[in-house]
């Protein structure tokens, strides 16, 4: 063991925990994971602390841990309170209590003066009638916890709608969002250490089909300066007002009025992907420097443009991926299953026009949109 | 488990196993190790195989893997004999036979016009005269097997110094080899699958300190094309003649009448950790790609120019690295210990001025020459 090697114990063995671990590992970092099975994409990668296991496994992770950082924004805020007692837990309980929740999201958004779509919450049937007459149709309704990749979603476009829309995901707390009249879906990471370092990769921009991240273009066209530099100025302000420790992600539509905040993630974030082999620094390798007391790596892409493609369901025919010089294999060795994420490629190109004639080549990886 | 993950035995569980990992895990790849103990520096990136658990440590790894693989040239070759009866071995035992013997490997250049300096096979005082005659001082006289970085190496100047070279080193079999009078050291990384496929790297160059290689230079600057040809044909020729499936690695002197083979060894080599940050393709990602039947990867580099400068015996002050945002950390996870490889660091850069001005920032790292 180095001098500087700390124990990184991660709530989560999935894809993310994966990529922290291929990342931390040349830092000196050692991991541990608090998963479910086996067969999870990081359980080869490090200790494996099974639930199934031992009712005292989650126990054993936080003794083995110098530092405990989590995948998902739905991890349990009780959990993340009672490992903080004895051990430091990154990003820490405010971060998740607001992320885990549109409600507080969004009222941080209007408390740090980041503009975000009008919004209301709705627990009834009753409330989310009279939310349709304040906000307006288009509107899209969401579930305030847990909903990611586009479940617990419905886009309402009329009244008549209202009645099938609560039946399906309602029952509920709910948020019934103002639609947002967008020209691209943006993402931006940022990253802050417990030095109160803060960095930030660029805008990106982000194409989903049927709720899903398809693929991401790094850095977004077309961004003004200013525009980068409003985004880095709500991140600032985030990360300030969270006491932020480790990456946090916010998605951003681009509108003609600016940018307008979408949602938040305290994690790595699968729109940053593309940093693995396109930024000097990935978001991985950040994530890992800020919770483990590092000094933060520089967030410049190595090349102008890079792309990020997800991989949908089925592998595909991944020996295009690995003939393809500048296209890199990213797969989390997961059973195919229609619309999970088994992995992603990038690609790194020196201009658009070559990036698109490679993203042509796998197209076979892309939905027919 | 993707349709295409195939499992890895390594036998060993040192650092080469340690980057062969975090380089096959994103190919989809999982891993499992043949070792002595859990604080080996691949013990948490796959299933460790612990040769104290059990006597059967070795039939599990083979159990678990779909091909078998090395980290050492002084892998027992009766070991690989027994695996290949049930389990594919990359590379194969001929590569391990010729390479892991000094006599063998002079004899496979002799007859494949590679050239090498003279040398002559010495099994006593009496031998080793006759061998200093013939060939001339100042000549090396090494060990023919096991030995490496340095170990296991007498430079002899006089003839008065013959007896105590004998009484340091022999007693075994030694080869006396001829002084060449080289400008540069050099190595070539090249890759074979077992499709046919050849790939290689440029040549680079490798300044050692006390029989340890300190820092390598990619691409060696000023080389010709012609250079770069003789050296990939030298390759291809051992390459064919060994049917070798992997990363095989080429050290030789470059010399006033051309390159000069010195050894060769049949596995990832330190002269080519560069190539993690600086290639397109990894040598590491190449070994996996080779074993597992997958195409190669393209060998260029990402940068005009790259350094790799090992950290040895002591982890040093790794923040400097940590600051330099063209500089990257790979450290192993082992002990500190005087004239030990702890780790290493890639550093890219866009000419050779700037690069020598980085190697300058991290001069803590190098040895005082």
């Amino acid at each position: 063991m180095t001098p500087i090697t700390k124990r990184i114990g991660v709530l989560g063995a999935g894809q993310l925990g994966r990529m922290l671990a291929i990342a931390g590992y040349p830092l000196g970092q050692k991991f541990g994971f608090y998963g479910t099975s086996d067969d999870e994409p990081s359980a080869l990668l490090g200790h494996m602390y099974k639930q199934s296991d031992d009712t005292n496994s989650l126990d054993k992770l936080v003794e083995f841990s110098d530092v405990i950082t989590y995948e998902s924004e739905n991890t349990s805020i009780e959990q993340v309170r009672e490992i903080a007692k004895t051990t430091p837990v990154y990003p820490a309980e405010k971060s998740l209590f607001i992320a885990q929740h549109r409600g507080r999201e969004k009222g941080m958004f209007d408390q740090l003066n980041i503009p975000c779509a009008p919004y209301q919450i709705v627990d009834s049937l009753e409330s989310l009638k009279l939310a349709v007459e304040e906000i307006g149709l288009p509107a899209v309704l969401k579930t305030t916890t847990e909903g990611y990749d586009g479940k617990g979603q419905f886009v309402l476009k009329e009244v008549s709608q209202v009645d099938q829309a609560w039946s399906e995901i309602g029952g509920r707390e709910l948020v019934l969002e103002g639609f947002i009249n967008f020209q691209r879906e943006l993402s931006i990471v940022a990253v802050r250490n417990a030095n109160n370092e803060h960095v930030y990769y660029p805008l990106v921009q982000n194409v989903h089909h049927e709720g899903i991240l398809r693929y991401t273009i790094a850095p977004a066209r077309e961004i003004s300066a200013e525009i980068q530099q409003q985004a880095e100025h709500y991140m600032q302000s985030l990360l300030d007002e969270l006491d932020h420790v480790g990456v946090l992600t916010l998605e951003v539509f681009e509108t003609v009025d600016g940018l307008v905040a979408n949602e938040m993630a305290p994690r790595v974030h699968n729109s940053g992907h593309w940093t693995i082999e396109g930024a000097y620094t990935s978001q991985f390798e950040n994530h890992v420097r800020a919770i483990t007391g590092m000094p933060l790596g520089d967030t410049s892409p190595r090349q102008p443009i890079a792309a990020m493609i997800n991989i949908i369901g089925e592998t595909g025919p991944v020996e295009k991926v690995l003939t393809m010089p500048n296209a890199f294999l990213h797969l989390y060795d997961k059973e195919e299953r229609a619309g999970r994420k088994l992995g992603h490629i990038n690609v790194i190109a020196v201009d658009e026009d070559s990036l698109y004639k490679d993203i042509q080549r796998l197209s076979d990886f892309l939905p027919k949109m």
